[in-house]
Parts: C-alpha cells; structure tokens; sequence
C-alpha cells in the first residue's frame, strides 16, 4: 500500500481525468434548443463541481477488465446522467437548499420545473444506454438495460425506505437498518452498478459482472458514512450543501442512530419530538442542540471509525476480485480510492 | 356511422373491457412486500376508477392490425404504467388536490413519497417493455424502447413548455401555441404512442408503426380539450377532479388563450395580473370571477365546437388509415371513440 499522500494524489488526478472525460461527453450530448426550463437545466449540475466518483468507476473497473475507455464512456455517461437525476429529485423529496456549492434546482426553478428536469435527465440516461447497440451488439446491450434496472429498483427501494423513517418518524434502528438502506440508496448506483456495467462492456461477459460487488458495497458505505460526517463537520466551501442540512431533514445517519442508542433518556424524548416534526416546524436552536450532543457524544468519530473499517474491508475485497489487475493503474485506483472516500473533505 | 347513443355504448364496453383485462394484469404484477409507501402505492391510482383509453387505443389498435390482445397486453400495461407516472408527478407539478375523485397521491403521502413512487412506476413500465423480449424477439423489443424513449421526450417537452408558461406568465399564446403544446404533452403519449406500439406488436413491422399517427394526434387534441372544459363545466362526482382546478394551477387551455384574445384592455390586465401570482396567493373571488368570465364570453362553448372539429378529423384519418378494418369491431371502436372523447363526462 503506497503513502497515503501519493495515493491519494493519484485518486484525485485520475478521479479528474475521467470526471472530464465523461462530463465533457454528456454536456456535448445535451441537446441545444427546444423549450426554455428543460435542457439548459439539465446541464445545471454535471456544470456545478463534481467528484465524478460513478463515472470514474465505471471507466476504472472497465480498463482494469481490459476494456478501452472508449469501449466504457456510454455506460459512464449514463451513470453520471442517473446520478444527476438522482440528486434532483433528492433535493426536492429532502427540501435541501444547496447542491455543489450554488441553490438546489427546484429553490431556483420551482418544484414543477426541476421534476421535469429530473424525469428528462433520466430519460437522456436511457438513451445513452440504448446508443450502446451499436458498439456492444444486442445481447450485451440487454444485459446493460437488465442491469439497469436492477439499479433503478434498487435506488428506488432504498429511497423509500429512507422517507419512510422520516415520515413515520421510526426511531428504533440500528446499524444493521442503516446498512441495508445504505446498500440500496447509495452503494448501488454509487459502486455496484458502475463496476457491473464497466466490467461487462469490458468482458461482453454477463457471468463475470458482479465480482466487484461486495467492493462496491462496502465501498458505498464508507462513501455515505463520510457524506453523513462531512454534513456535520465539514468546511461548506468545499462541502457544497447546507452544513447540518441533515439533521433539518430529520436523515437516519449511522450518527443519528448511535446517539440514540448512546443518549439519555431525556435526551431521546427531546430528539423523538424533534425529528416528530416538519422540517419547517423545525428551529435553529434546536439542530444546534442535536449538533452539539452528537458531537459531545463522539458519534460522528465512531462513525468514521465504521467507515474506514469499511474502507479496508473494501480494499481486501477489491484486492481479492481484482487479482494480478490490482498492480494495473486502474487497479490501484480502485484500490486507493477505498482510502479516498472516507478521508476526502468534499 | 352509428347514432351516437348506440356508438358510445359500443365504446364504454369495450373501454370497459379492454381497461379492466389491462389494469388487472398491471395490478397482479405489482410487487407484494418491499419497504412501506412503494409498491402499495403504485397500484393506488391504478385502482381509482379511470377510463382505461390509453390501454383500449393500444389494444384496439394491436387487434385492428391483426393481433391478438395477448400479444398487445404487454405494451398496453406498459402504456398504463407511464400514464399513472405521469399523473403522479403532473399532480405534484402542478400542485393538484383531487385525482380520480379522491386525494391526490402527494396531498396524501408528501411529495418525497409521491415523486418516489411515480419513479417506481416508471420503472415497472420499462421491465414490462423489456418483458416483451421473449414474445416479440429481439429486434421489435428493440423498437419499442425507441418508441418509448421518443413519447417520453415528447413528453417531457410538453411538460416543459406547459411548466414554463406558467412560470414565466406568458400571456400572449394563440390556438396554434396550445395546439403544439398539446401534441407533445397529450396526443404522443395518449394516442399516438399506444397505437405506434399496438401496431408494431400486432405487425412486427417497423415501418407502419406512423399510420395511426394523424388520427391520435387530433383525437388527443380533442380529449384534451374536453378535459379543459370539463374542469370547468363538469361534475366533480363524475370528473373526480376539483372543478376550476386549472385556474388555480393558472394552465393555459385553450379556453383561456381564446378569453385573452376577446376579454377588454381591462379583463386582461386583471387576469394578467391574477396569473402573475402563485398558487398559494391567488384566490376564491378571482377564480370565480374568472370562471364566471370564460362562461359569459362563451369560450368553453367556442372551444368544445374546436374539440368537436377535431374529433371529426380525426374520424376521418382514422377511416384512411384503417381501410377495410374500419369495418371491424376494433376499427369501429377507434372511430366511435372520437365521439367519446367530446362527449364524455369523466
């Protein structure tokens, strides 16, 4: 394992060659014209900073499988566009103000009109996936439409269950509750799906698609854990999003959780009633008060400590599934990013 | 033709028949478990009462070109599914307060769950297409995802263009603005779309996919008109839909834009001003003021006269386009539906 320090620039110049790689790609995809309020607005995030994370992924696990970048930059477009989509509608069903550093589409456009958004960046995602037939033959493309929305349902489903927690204001979870959500919500679309559709455009081979998964499923975790701590701790100016935005959300974080299990019960009561209401009955008096006692009680610090127990486990499973690719440029990406994602600061 | 009363019995039947073989196919195919505030919720408005025509335009289409409804029943759920994905999200756009003569989904649940479940929706519509690749091969499955992607961005489109006038109170529209807002945002995926695919799974044929095309983008432009009309002149027992509801949400129908062109200097600035506002600011008095305007300027009547022209357009593609299968009981119902669509009631 090489000094953190190197590795770590290396992630960042390889995270930014793809990032551009892609991003470049989808921007010049977008269609000009047509009606106001929809396809300058979809180019709105990919335009905003991103880490580019899914994308480089998906063109990582594709070179590592042997494949060009060529050969992976659909299927990389395609996740960067559900990515985007993703966070829109996000923003909207959690009533967050600040995406990457700038107001969240629907605080700038409205409801109606960033769905809208969200719906035709979806939908320019199918078309590049459909645009894979020609380069990878039908069957190939099948499985790519198949294992789309085997992502698709799982987003789906963790999203729900997430609302859902806050809509019933459930306060009984633990960490295993936390994992699941966290396997569907974001280690799928974030990890999973890029290193199943990069290796199979790389291999043309279905069998071969989900050796990266249990890599891709820790590797989210740590990812969301970090997210979660960044929202608590973390410098807005880098950060991007409104700092303690989820505690206003009422977000089951694995933070939230251990306070619960590790508070007073006097505590508990204050919280319970706390997340019981809407985020508009919610005060700034009251989130400072959840800040601090998670803090006080050292949740955010243990919770790092579960994501770098996760970033290793990722890296041992990486290690395992990548072989003799490990010691290949993108092999060692891949690995180092696993060291990345729980000590990057935006 | 028939005398009307014989026709439109005719029609409910078969819009009877051909709605329930097709809901209760979508229905069983709901998944059962899952997280809370999903799946049971997708089969929420499928199980309101609606008039099913999208799934009777595909099936009566797919059986008038020679198939079977077996062989249709796949893209007519297909169809059904988007169509209640659609209604979803409109109602969350548009901020409606009654679908199918009960809450709308998001007035019920919040729109984190709403937009959610109409994201769900939309992909159970995308594997019943994929479904069909066994049945139909791969080749014409093929072509129906492309059918698919083109309605979804129609749309979508359609959307954006409706969502930005509102937004940006464009005032200054005439009946050839509304009619091409129309064509993307409700003849493609109402009529034109079930019938492309109806076709094209009954034929195999790609390129007679377009005969129908004319006749479902004015029979579309017709029901929508009705639609507007009947949200001002309906029964909310029958309509389901609250009565005005369009001036609320500040659409401009057809109706409207005709007001705009005959009101006084006076009676445009004041709805010009009325529609400048949001939702939330307008109120009770202007609605009825306005309501009471469009009826004493005859403007629902003048409209209803355009939808009835349009239907008769449309009969008379429909009779081209069929040939011998007019004579048919499904050409006769394609035909006989350009009656129901202006004379319906709900």
């Amino acid at each position: 394992m090489p000094p953190t320090g190197a590795g770590q620039d290396h992630v960042t110049r390889t995270l930014a060659h793809y990032r551009t790689l892609t991003i470049d790609t989808l921007l010049a995809d977008v269609p000009t014209g047509g009606p106001r309020y929809l396809y300058d607005l979809v180019a709105e995030y990919p335009r905003r900073w991103g880490k580019g994370l899914r994308a480089a992924l998906c063109l990582a696990a594709c070179r590592a499988f042997g494949g060009t970048p060529a050969v992976g930059l659909n299927a990389a477009v395609t996740v960067e566009l559900f990515h985007n989509a993703f966070l829109i509608h996000d923003d909207i069903q959690d009533q967050s103000e600040q995406r990457r550093g700038a107001r969240t589409l629907h605080g700038e456009y409205g409801v109606g009109v960033a769905l809208n958004v969200g719906n035709m960046t979806n939908l320019l995602a199918l078309q590049r996936l459909a645009a894979n037939r020609q380069a990878l033959g039908s069957q190939v493309s099948w499985r790519l439409f198949e294992e789309t929305q085997l992502m698709l349902r799982h987003s789906v489903e963790g999203q729900a269950i997430e609302v859902g927690w806050i809509r019933d204001n459930v306060c009984d979870l633990d960490a295993d509750d936390y994992y699941r959500m966290c396997l569907k919500k974001t280690s799928w679309y974030t990890c999973i799906y890029p290193c199943r559709t990069g290796i199979l455009v790389a291999t043309g081979r279905p069998d071969a698609v989900d050796v990266l998964d249990r890599y891709g499923w820790y590797l989210g975790a740590a990812f969301q854990i970090q997210d979660d701590a960044l929202n608590l701790v973390g410098d807005y100016a880098r950060y991007g999003k409104e700092i303690a935005g989820d505690l206003w959300e009422g977000k089951r974080t694995l933070i939230l959780i251990d306070f619960l299990r590790r508070c007073t019960g006097q505590e508990r009561e204050r919280l319970v009633s706390f997340l019981g209401r809407t985020r508009a009955e919610r005060t700034a008096s009251e989130v400072r008060w959840l800040h601090r006692r998670l803090l006080a009680y050292d949740c955010v610090e243990s919770a790092r400590c579960s994501a770098r127990e996760l970033a290793a486990a990722a890296r041992a499973e990486g290690e395992r599934a990548l072989g003799p690719a490990a010691d290949t440029e993108d092999g060692r990406f891949l690995l180092d990013l696993t060291d990345y994602v729980v000590e990057r600061s935006r």
